[in-house]
């Protein structure tokens, strides 16, 4: 049996870059798409508990076994592993992402919570995003390494995997390879843009920002990868605990 | 300077749990509140970047300062932060949520989210989940070990530190004490309850599922605390980074 590959992304399934990666993962098995059916850009791993969720057949992928989920990009994953597919999926592939997902943006990410949902059902997983918002930004990289790193995830045959993918931006005979590299210490200083309600007057707010590298000069870190032509790759854990801290509070008095 | 107090929540600004919250944080110095106008229980790390926020004062809190936020939890403790006090806060409290946030749970909850983005801007942070979803849950346990928590922190002025607290369902003469524990391995078993929409008769769904505990023999788990009467203390990081596989797949072929 060919291996089945789900496809979700947060981006919806009008996306450019989920067009890009179906055409990839094609070569390489049974396709189904999964996918929110309007963008979720930083709703991270939000699920949708107090509404009801919906899902709909899309013809947007041709003759691929498509669906639009009303859902975030968790619940399009837990929609598909549990109501739509027949049989587990040997792998989910989140994206391509329109815009970096690395540093401190891997908490925010609904292209990473995608990926996460399938790796906590125990199937390898990858996310994929692109350093452009250029909606006609050049795929060329994205499809070239994306080929290599999904055909290595399905040779190694463990469930143990969640990659995130960083794409840098620039033409694939600049781009240097791909680098393993770890999650990028760093902040936003945040900006609340304010404006005037038309009618009431009364004020509201835009969250806008600049990203802060906190180690610039760290030449493991996945921002660095991206900012110097390589392909960042991230494997990603899920647990929180703070291993050095539990040993430092056990003088606390609690 | 009295030291300043940031109180959030996933509940809204008309939970009962951060009510209980504000009276012991009053105890410590100046409280603010800047929490949502509506129940936003797994929210996870989401921002709202596609519309636009606002925010509106409350008397819900008596004297207290206190502000209802149109945003996610984290929203809403970016906005306190870089709009609405005048001063970096000493610290950030969320909760007290209504409902366990352990295991598998913390990458869901919008109580740890707030905490977190505390934390991100390099604030010490707690965030306290009292296990019962009862809306007359018993709140004792919560007061005298919030109070024990909050006076720790405070003593302790470093921004290095988030803590996510579980208190356990029992009456305060049955718990045990503290523990300083770690994120218990779990998993959700999804499952999508199927109703038929009453005016087009197609199928829509709720998400529901069971908990399932990967470790329960374990001793050193949250899961394990707080089921054995114990309030769960864990230390939190927010670094995604699996840095065991990052040294395996240094033999891939990448």
């Amino acid at each position: 049996m060919k291996p089945l590959i789900l496809v979700s992304n947060d981006d919806s399934v009008y996306a450019r870059g989920i067009q890009t990666i179906v055409e990839i993962a094609k070569e390489f098995g049974e396709v189904v798409v999964v996918a929110p059916d309007s963008p979720q850009s930083a709703k991270s791993h939000a699920v949708t508990l107090e509404s009801p969720i919906y899902y709909k057949k899309t013809s947007v992928f041709g003759d691929i076994e498509a669906y639009k989920c009303s859902g975030t990009p968790a619940d399009s994953v837990k929609m598909a592993l549990f109501k739509i597919l027949d049989r587990k999926p040997d792998l989910v592939i989140s994206g391509i992402n329109h815009g970096a997902n690395y540093s401190t943006n891997l908490i925010y990410s609904g292209t990473l919570a995608a990926a996460i949902e399938g790796f906590m059902h125990d199937i390898p997983s990858i996310a994929f995003s692109v350093d452009s918002h250029n909606p006609d930004a050049d795929f060329s990289i994205a499809k070239e390494y994306s080929r290599k790193i999904i055909k290595e995830v399905l040779n190694n045959k463990t469930s143990e995997i969640c990659l995130n993918v960083n794409i840098p931006d620039v033409k694939l005979e600049d781009v240097k390879g791909s680098l393993i590299c770890r999650q990028t210490k760093g902040a936003w200083a945040e900006n609340f843009v304010e404006m005037e309600h038309p009618r009431s007057q009364k004020p509201f707010y835009w969250l806008t920002g600049d990203y802060i590298n906190k180690e610039p000069e760290k030449t493991d870190t996945d921002v660095w990868a991206v900012e110097n032509n390589y392909v960042a790759i991230v494997p990603i854990q899920i647990d929180f605990t703070n291993y050095k801290m539990m040993t430092e509070m056990k003088k606390w008095n609690l």
